[in-house]
């Protein structure tokens, strides 16, 4: 009989561990160091020794464990096969679930990061009920994670969901991070807000409370419900490379709804009021009723994800 | 012991229908005209009543039929609902298998057209031995049908693969059918060709094999392969959106093939060499190694995949 599951998100500086009963109850949660020296070789292992300690200390059998999930921050494929995460020192293509059960023998999914959290917030947070979804993650980046009739888009290479760098500026003279030119993450990542704001700040003297100060995404948000105008503008053209890159989203997988986490969505539903009237603009008429949901589970979405990965395999 | 699938292929004007048994052979492949009248009333059980003739004709027993799949030219979501269908007449929602067994008690399952005809490429044409792939229909219009790992991708209201209104052009002044303006179709289907033709040819005198005649997508393509310096213009121009899309609908699913059909996919490979080199300008590098063919079934791939949809069920 199962009764525990284990969900692990692992980041490149810590890795999130959690323990669920089979009704997604979290029952304990923790952290370890992701100690991604020497190619990494010591992330799986110091994962399987973490899970046999908790097994130890609360006297769970094996038999009772259905499986641990894992995310890692980067390209996986529907195996589990990881093609090289420069995050944690990887820099070999192999198997997950095969190279952790070396470890500990217990049933092994893996998947991607921004997938499995995608995974975590359909089931137990912003995209609950929900079988179609897309988590748009606006942090340092632009992440996605797509949900297509409740199961994960992988792709081909683990590269599904990468929507950060769908192009929708012609005319940008600047680089993304991927050497691409124009990408979504340029306009609508925190650091993107900011570059949008400084470059607005420059073009004339318009008074703003952004002026002679640190300008950042969460400075932006702030100034826009104060009533900022230079702020909104700026919000206007977050909201409209957005809403018409959501737009093109919505014309591949049709979502029912598109939740919206990362530090970005901090500033709430007002964000919505910019992105919803460009997303109308844009998107095909079979493909406007789509809703939008601010992401609930924050940090933990990774490991409710990956827990998920295992009970769908029950 | 099933023997025998029917895949059905409902079009404005004729329904297609095929006989394949269970390792995907065609019997027999035969039509029916579809009687659009009083709301297209007619049309489910004029099929009910081919079949049932033709499995009297073949002493075929309902017992060897493992059932009747049914693609539509209309959203369906993955339950078998369709949402009306200007084409067919349909001004209700209603579901395409409750419906069906009014008339014919047999296994049914019901898709959107394009869909559908993605699953046929993807199991015996243009697509076959993948499972992450992009059917796209460049015809009077751009269709589309996506398939992640396998499944076909109906989205929330059967819109999933509308790819023809993925936005790609902000100075467009012409409105596309959809009434949005700069959609992929506008450039990248048979009419969007020749209409990038005309005008190119509008801009100045150069001098073009296409001057003076009927300006056809299929007339550009020609022009084309002959080396007439003002089609390759049009053709990189087709190329130019068409890749972009492409790109943006990998950020999405990161498919491992593209495969191309529709009228427009006549002109052969030649079309790959426009297409691709911007494919690989606007793509995210982890999506560049996808791979593009042509679509192989021609208008036989909606029996084909409408069979699929019953053989994914046994």
């Amino acid at each position: 009989m199962k009764k525990y599951v284990f969900g692990v998100d692992v980041g490149g500086t810590t890795v999130k561990m959690g323990l669920f009963d089979m009704n997604a109850n979290v029952l304990e949660k923790w952290e370890i160091p992701s100690v991604t020296a020497n190619g990494g070789e010591r992330v799986l292992p110091d994962i399987a020794d973490s899970i046999n300690k908790k097994m130890y200390e609360l006297e769970i059998d094996k038999e009772e464990v259905a499986g641990v999930g894992i995310g890692v921050p980067g390209p996986v494929d529907a195996n589990g096969t990881v093609f090289k995460t420069a995050n944690l020192g990887w820099d070999t293509v192999f198997n997950i679930p095969e190279e952790f059960k070396k470890h500990l023998d217990l049933p092994v999914m893996a998947g991607n990061d921004a997938n499995v959290a995608a995974l975590g917030e359909m089931w137990q947070g912003g995209g609950k009920g929900y079988k179609d979804l897309v988590v748009v993650t606006l942090g340092t980046g632009v992440g996605g994670g797509i949900i297509c009739n409740g199961q994960m888009v992988t792709g081909a290479n683990g590269a599904g969901g990468e929507i950060g760098h769908i192009h929708v500026e012609d005319n940008e003279t600047e680089e993304c991070g991927c050497h691409n030119i124009g990408c979504l993450e340029q306009y609508s990542s925190a650091t993107g807000i900011a570059r949008l704001a400084r470059k607005r700040l420059e073009k004339d003297n318009e008074d703003s409370v952004l002026r002679d100060r640190d300008v950042t995404a969460k400075a932006v948000w702030d100034a826009v419900k104060y009533g900022d105008k230079v702020a909104i503008q700026v919000a206007e053209q977050f909201g409209e490379y957005l809403g018409k890159g959501l737009a093109a989203i919505a014309g591949v997988v049709n979502p029912e709804v598109f939740v919206i986490g990362g530090g970005v969505s901090k500033a709430g539903e007002v964000l919505f009021e910019y992105i919803k009237p460009y997303y109308m603009q844009y998107a095909f008429r079979g493909c406007r009723d789509a809703k939008f949901a601010l992401a609930k589970l924050g940090n933990d979405a990774g490991i409710f994800g990956a827990a998920k990965l295992i009970l769908d395999m029950q």
